[in-house]
């Protein structure tokens, strides 16, 4: 995918469905030259609003359709849009279930104009299965005791510390709003399954000695929706460096309200077990923890009381940064 | 897919393309009322040979592509003999990567006389994610120390010795082997990632609650390729009992000359510690061993041994039953 990016929000009825493209301007701002909104849209990132025109003289290589909507699909309305930027010359990416060459027009319009279409929910290489085989670079990967617990915001804070100390590293990114972030990737929940640890091995290739690849995790070992997924990745990331995500105030496993969440040193000693398979040296090097539903006093008993019990530096990536991890990093 | 079967081996150039054929053949041979082979075939599956006229007067209802070959696909000069078939009045299943359905000639008979076309590697429900709920029924998972243990042929000769003493049980097949010999199930490892655990939910709903779904086990959750997968179908499986698979003469995973294989109590306790995630009491009610590279006093000595280390009944299910594993049911 090329930037810089078009954001296109179509007309999402809240903020919340304007959650990807969010992330996208919190992480890569310097990559979104502006927003696109239809009349009605309830969502806004706080960028200028631009037509399609003004987006192509101002450079714009790829329009975004950064959009959650329950269901996946795409608005009939939104289609003689996503036509027009591609007619004025732009790519198009979308992280919709549905695949923007599934849309007779859409795909019409590429094809007469050569563009290209991203559909980064959907893998399009071929991956092969996972071998194990020890591979060089190093790698560490944001391991959780739920779903959305931070690990793309962990993995990508991580990535910003280290580039900022002059270090070698990637975030790969495994789901859709960590692609569009990262400008390519695999959404790893949507590969068959023989394939997960094939992917991640794809992803994060062979490396420089003292190159880190910071790998965004999935779900977590312990949700019975996705831990296959999460242990897929944990193999085939192969990390030397686990830092454990968490969200203190979450009273059950994400969607399910039957199933309690994992204590911390449970959810590490599984995950580093299974690590092991792959990778001998795999050890923890710092807890994230999502802080932001606990006033400032909680928060500061709460990551000190981690922190001593669990022996690792525990931070909150948004509020403290992620210096202590990486200062931890072998 | 409705049965008897007519058994189509092709000209595939060795016995072992006709493995599935024969997987068949072994548990459901008053299923399979002869075989079609095609000069130059090199397998026999010692049953009849007919013709497909012959096949369709006695009863045939499907014909099965029960073939291996690397690549999956399927030669040109197979087709005329499918479309022969469905022009007879059968339908046909394959457990090839490609689909029947991809293939116009096929397609276009299939939809011309009303055949249905099964292409059991591709599941075709819609699948939602697991939810990991307790589900009413009793469920017995064959898991392994590596892939291709053993774990389809121990399920099925417990299912069969359940039958034998008038216990409610069904074979739940997660391969395409056992989907045709259970002429029903998903192909596990053929599923999108996020819905691993969710397909072993839909494949083994609520039932009585002295009935027992008997789950053909994938993989291992010490295979660096596969892992994955087998930790989905046991959160998903919510099993009760678990039995250990193995090949003691095994020297690294299958695959993977570079990897170990686990040892028993070691696998053991990593199944049942992720088991206990969706069944808090799920404990292992056996193992099965297959000793068909041991000698008869090596075997002996080996069964011996496992059972006095583990404290649970070892058998070879093919030498000796599994009759001591049922009788060790809860």
């Amino acid at each position: 995918m090329q930037n810089p990016y078009l954001m296109f929000l179509g007309d999402v009825g809240d903020q919340l469905g304007a959650k990807t493209a969010q992330g996208i301007v919190d992480w890569r701002p310097e990559w979104c030259i502006g927003q696109l909104r239809l009349p009605n849209c309830k969502a806004d990132l706080r960028i200028r609003d631009i037509t399609i025109e003004e987006a192509v003289a101002s450079g714009a290589k790829t329009m975004i359709v950064g959009i959650v909507n329950s269901g996946g699909f795409l608005p009939d309305h939104w289609i003689s849009v996503i036509v027009e930027a591609i007619e004025a010359g732009m790519d198009v990416a979308s992280g919709l279930h549905i695949r923007l060459s599934d849309i007779a027009e859409i795909k019409a319009a590429a094809e007469k104009n050569g563009a290209a279409l991203f559909d980064v929910r959907h893998p399009t290489n071929s991956i092969p299965t996972g071998k194990g085989t020890p591979r060089t670079g190093k790698r560490l990967l944001a391991v959780g005791t739920d779903c959305s617990v931070g690990k793309m915001y962990t993995a990508l804070a991580i990535e910003k510390e280290m580039h900022k100390r002059g270090l070698k590293a990637d975030f790969r990114a495994t789901g859709q709003t960590g692609i569009f972030i990262a400008g390519s990737g695999i959404s790893i929940d949507a590969v068959v399954a023989d394939f997960i640890s094939g992917a991640v091995e794809e992803l994060s290739p062979a490396n420089d000695a003292d190159h880190w690849d910071i790998i965004e995790g999935q779900g977590s070992l312990f949700h019975p929706s996705f831990a296959g997924v999460s242990l897929g990745l944990l193999h085939g990331a192969q990390a030397d460096a686990l830092v454990l995500c968490h969200e203190p105030t979450r009273t059950h496993m994400r969607g399910l309200p039957h199933q309690p969440l994992p204590d911390l040193r449970t959810c590490m000693e599984l995950n580093l077990t299974t690590a092991r398979l792959t990778n001998k040296n795999a050890h923890f090097v710092g807890v994230a923890i999502n802080t932001s539903d606990l006033d400032e006093a909680k928060r500061q008993e709460y990551l000190a009381k981690v922190e001593k019990e669990l022996g690792l530096p525990t931070i909150d990536p948004f509020k403290d940064g992620t210096a202590a991890i990486v200062d931890n990093l072998p």
